[in-house]
């Protein structure tokens, strides 16, 4: 059973150092880290976005890699994350995908470093899951982060990860942090 | 200040994918991000744990750039984090000079993908590093994992993360996951 949530890796448009909008490229680690993630805590889909071609045909050719070429017979464990991947050119393209699928808005959810005014709170965020006919789309950016104007574009911003005094986590170590606050078994 | 919990990635002895013992290679990535994930959560230091000599020139070289050498000229938050990086050609050796630091013995905890008898759970364990007196050393495994030799000769074995029906998830993720619900603020 795909669940409710769905995880988008945005690769434009994003910050880079000097605060420029720009598109990054993919990494390799990128994929395979949340990828995994996304398998584990038994989310809906991972949505890739890129709006270069060179580098869209690059993720079609890692998934074919590990999901049917060598890199299966390598690892077959690679090959039901890497089915959770979905390649799409804009946030809106991803956006109305799933919206199609089920027949309702998606509604987004950015994260990033900082706060942001009107932060949801990860308690929240996880109750509003628990309506499991409501899809959600989490979105992390690469490079320096998601532009404002997307963050301002999102449903929900989710609060940032409370770090001691430094906020500089890899977007691989905060997808699987977030993950696990949202959907792992709460016991603790 | 720093914490009491260590983290440790071993690279021998490790198991390669037909269980059998080896040294594993240094991966950058694993260094980036478990050195931010250890600076995040304030932990006490990071151990790199290989015995071949070429692997530690490697560590030190990648260590230098980031914290006096270009890499610090291009992004200077990488500093912090690589500060905390400690090497060590054996986990013993590492125990010893934490122990040394501490003048007690540190207590060794093994992580791992799938349960073991007499786990230790996140809620204990938690629990246990309250107590700042003791120091803890949390050891995770590069390859396929640690070998069971070690498991057996630590003082605890963390009980694993549980997937929904997968247990694949890079040690990346898993150090960032432990880290976040070990030393993570506790509001949900």
């Amino acid at each position: 059973m795909g669940s409710n949530l769905y995880v988008g890796l945005v690769h434009h448009p994003i910050y880079d150092k000097r605060k420029e909008v720009v598109a990054t490229a993919v990494t390799s680690f990128d994929i395979h880290d949340i990828a995994r993630c996304a398998r584990t805590y038994g989310v809906g889909g991972f949505y890739i976005m890129t709006p270069l071609e060179s580098q869209i045909q690059l993720v079609e050719r890692i998934v074919r890699h590990w999901t049917e070429g060598g890199g299966y017979a390598y690892n077959p464990t690679r090959k039901e994350p890497f089915s959770l991947i979905r390649i799409s050119r804009s946030i809106d393209e991803a956006v109305r995908e799933i919206s199609d699928q089920w027949k309702r808005k998606v509604e987004t959810v950015a994260t990033g470093a900082s706060p942001h005014p009107g932060n949801v709170s990860f308690r929240s965020l996880r109750e509003l899951l628990d309506d499991q006919k409501r899809p959600f789309f989490i979105l992390f950016g690469t490079g320096w982060g998601l532009t404002e104007e997307v963050k301002d574009h999102s449903d929900y911003v989710l609060e940032p990860i409370e770090g001691r005094g430094y906020n500089h986590l890899s977007v691989r170590s905060a997808v699987a942090i977030i993950l696990d606050r949202l959907l792992g078994r709460r016991q603790m």
